[in-house]
């Protein structure tokens, strides 16, 4: 998950009035490595009322829900990722990802000329 | 300013514990361009005690002020940028405009994917 310590936070408008930052994607992660909204929400120290909260916020963006529940199986019932889910997901990473690349000259040139503290 | 909508928030750490987002960038910028930390605190719509706050806090971060006072002057004394104060403001919009044009190929596919809600 997010454990690694960021250099950069990135929010992306990825439709008007749809951000996606830290928060919703850690929780879409959780949720494809759980396969439940409310361990993803514990892992990242989250009521389960605000993950679910968040999960409503993140299936009522589009129309097409990200999350979707799962019926049975060995654990009970869960809930998953839909394809639009792993989509936005797959893509925020690569955002995050590709920023990060892009800025660390600059940064790491800035670090250089700061005054140690 | 930012009056430009923005397709993407950015927050870098830029030393151990110190995080520079739009809202210290804009106000950096407000006070080189308004000269005045109460002016520049009013046109983003914050007051004047919390422009002060993030202020202080801006010139605690490295011992070295990023903002210092004007004495005198036509305007009567106002404030303006240390020079490091103009290096990490110019170097957080440099990284600004690096990481949105990093990721705008990524985001233009995800935004042609997405459902039309």
């Amino acid at each position: 998950m997010n454990t690694r310590s960021r250099d950069i936070r990135l929010r992306v408008t990825v439709s008007p009035d749809v951000p996606i930052g830290p928060g919703k994607a850690d929780l879409l992660q959780g949720i494809r490595e759980t396969g439940s909204i409310a361990a993803a929400g514990r892992r990242m120290g989250m009521s389960y009322k605000r993950a679910w909260y968040l999960v409503e916020t993140l299936n009522g963006h589009f129309g097409t829900p990200m999350v979707e529940a799962v019926k049975g199986g060995r654990a009970g019932g869960g809930a998953r990722l839909t394809p639009l889910g792993e989509d936005v997901l797959d893509a925020f990473r690569e955002m995050e990802a590709l920023a990060e690349r892009a800025i660390m000259p600059t940064l790491r040139r800035l670090r250089r000329r700061l005054p140690s503290s």
